[in-house]
Order: C-alpha cells, then structure tokens, then sequence
C-alpha cells in the first residue's frame, strides 16, 4: 500500500478521510506501522493524490486531515487488454499486476481451453475484481480505477465487440509461434489479445487474424499467463 | 509441465526413463490426461529435449520409452539476477518466473529492509527452491537449472563479490528514482540488482552505483518485486 486509496464514502468532507475497512487498518498499523501525526500519501479514487496527516488511529477507524489531493495519478497505458479468464487464483495475480502496470481496460474472455468451472469462481464476484483491482492500485500510487468486463462467447467477441475495439487501435494477439517478435516501444493504442493455459486453439488464432490482429510471440519460451502478460506489456510500451 | 523434465536418477538407461513422484504422476494423469501410447516432450535435467512414449502409468510410476532427446534448450538470458530476499511466497512465484524466462544465475541478498525472519523461511531449503526452479523449467520447456546461492551481509557482497561480478559484465541497479530508464535490447552480459519491498536504502544504493552500477527506472509506477523482476527481464532483453 504505497498510496491509501480513498473511496469516495471514505472522504467525511472536504479535509477530512476516514478509512473504516479492517484491511486497511491493518496494514496501516502493521506494514506502516503509523503513528497519529504521520502524514502519509492519499489518493482519491478517479481522482487526485497528495498528503493527509493520521490524526485518530483506533480498533476501527483511521482518521486522516487531507492537504490538497491534486497530484494526477501516473499515466495509463493505451492498451484495452483481452485476457481469456485465467484460473482463478491466476486471474487475482493477473488483475493486481496489471492494473499496476497500468492497464484500465479489460475483458475476461471465453475461449475453446478456458475452462467453463472457472466461470463459476467467487474471483469473478464484482467484489472481489475491485479488491484486486484496488491492490493493484494501491502498489503502483495510481488512482484511475481500470474497467473489468466480460465476453463468454468468443464468437460473438470477434464477431460482434472486436471490429469495434479495433477502431483506431492496433491488435496483438500474443501466441507462440506467431511469425513477429513482440514489438516495442509503442505510443499508439493497441488491443492485446493473450490465450489461457495452453494457448488458444488455431481456429481462435485464425479468427483473430482475420478480424485484422497482428499474430505476435514473445519467444521460444512457453510462459505463464500472469508472467507473459507482464512481460508483454514491459516489452510493448 | 510443457516438457517432463527428467532428472539423472530417472533415466534407468539410455532408452527407458521412470517417472516416481506424485506431483509429475498426478500431473501426467489429470492436466496432460495420459494415455500408455501418448508421445510427450521430455528433457534431461542440463540436457537435450526430445520425445518419449508413454508405455506404463500406474499408481506409483510412469515409464516412458525415450527417442533421441537432442533439441538443445532455449537460449538463456545473459543476466545474473542479485534479488533482495523477499517474502516467502513472493520468492517462490518469482524464482518460477525469472527461470521460465531463462535467468541461470541467481543470487539472494540481504539488504537492510529484508526482513531477517525470510531467512528462517522454508522456502530456502534447497530441496524447495529445487521444487520452484524444476516448476520454471517445466512450464518454459528448459532444461538447464539455475544456480542460486545466498549472500547474507549486504557489505561484503559489495566489496567482495560485486566487483568480480562486474567483470565483463554491465550492472544496473533497478531503484524507483533513478535517472535512466530500463534500457532495452541488451545483449551483452549483465548483473541486475533488485532491491527488497520498499526498495533498497540510499546507502546502499550509493554503494552499489560506486561499485560501477548504473541506476535504472521503470517509470512512476511501483512494482511488487515479483512484477518488476518479469517487467524488468521484459525490457532488457
């Protein structure tokens, strides 16, 4: 928790926060190790970040004074992220790192090696996307929540969501033996498409490709999927 | 367990290999779903790869009739990864990263925000950090291990160790701050530092960059270890 993210019930008025969650105090107390009159970094979710000082700090409740929360929160990256739905503890990993990387787009997508009890898991609960999605955030001193949604078909992905997503955006489908090494160094937005365990089968690959996608690999080294998109997103931006 | 990586003591004599421990067992039977006939991709432990057949899965052994195993392994990368000791957990998924991303020389170091009680932790025995390095290799299809070995005084690793490190090879110093951002493409041999969560202290960081390091970023953002360790590797080569 490099930055304490506020939601916006957390914030009393205008100066003063008041964080109430057991995880949070928690680590206040245990990783910070806070004391009343430390002052700590803030942020405001969707918004500005800056400094408040701890002026109560109690079984259930840290109370912060808020200077001026206007420092905007690091930049984004231009990438809407199409993941297929990872098993479920991957999935949690996925979302916290990439969302500190950077990430404020993502659709979980069903594909032929996805499998369908993972779309059953607790980890898909709004709930529990947000508490990742909030760690991811708070790691990286970001504020800028990201946009989790779903595609459990993947035919009506390509057929229906994809043409427009590609609209003024480039696509990358990450895949092993994929013709182009995964290219660098990108400003402009990008669609990132990568397959579960065991990759997406080659009707999928093909589908992709012809919606306009660029087939790209990272290496002869077969990585896991909290790894690979990692390192894709290190190497393309 | 994109290759079964088989170890001296497996291999009974140039043509038959058998396989004993539950975890490869139970992964034949329930992610591979093998069948006696089926034709696998296995390697020697620091040898070739090649294809085997499965003539004999039982409860407590899996034979398998080895063709020629000669396909050398993926390249590795030219880096000696020195890596603050992190937390238990966040030791074992990075050791399975960095050695699916081809790291062969790894080195833990004790930096003063290290917690002392990681270096009580199980997680250091050989035998599991075997377990964590096999895991790499495997999902990697990679078949040379790594080296890890430990360096407990941060003092000593600098005025001792660092310099014959640093001889013929470039060091970085990834640290939040740092004036030059993550350079890319490298391909020369390389020691990269990576400091412990909340990153290493400016002490230490001055030693380092007296030693001949440079100092490199990877932007705004702060990354859990086990993140900027993928991004970093990501980036450099």
């Amino acid at each position: 928790m490099n930055l304490i993210l506020l939601a916006p019930e957390d914030i009393r008025h205008d100066r003063l926060a008041s964080v109430r969650d057991p995880r949070r105090l928690r680590h206040l107390r245990e990783v910070h190790r806070a004391r009343v009159g430390d002052v700590l970094t803030l942020g405001v979710q969707d918004g500005g970040i800056g400094r408040g000082e701890l002026t109560l700090l109690s079984d259930d409740e840290a109370r912060f004074a808020l200077e001026t929360l206007d420092t905007p929160p690091p930049p984004a990256l231009p990438v809407h992220l199409v993941l297929a739905l990872p098993r479920p503890r991957m999935l949690a990993r996925s979302l916290e790192h990439v969302t500190a990387m950077g990430v404020k787009r993502i659709t979980l997508l069903h594909t032929r090696r996805v499998e369908k009890s993972y779309w059953q898991s607790p980890e898909l609960e709004p709930a529990k996307i947000h508490e990742h999605l909030v760690l991811g955030l708070e790691q990286a001193r970001d504020t800028a929540l990201p946009e989790v949604d779903v595609a459990k078909g993947f035919r009506p992905f390509v057929e229906e969501r994809l043409p427009q997503l590609l609209e003024g955006r480039r696509g990358l489908v990450a895949h092993p033996g994929m013709p182009s090494p995964c290219p660098t160094g990108l400003s402009e937005p990008c669609v990132l498409l990568i397959g579960p365990e065991g990759g997406f089968i080659p009707y999928e690959v093909e589908r992709l490709l012809e919606a306009g996608c660029e087939g790209i690999h990272l290496g002869p080294r077969i990585l896991r999927v909290e790894t690979a998109v990692v390192a894709l997103l290190a190497r393309l931006f």
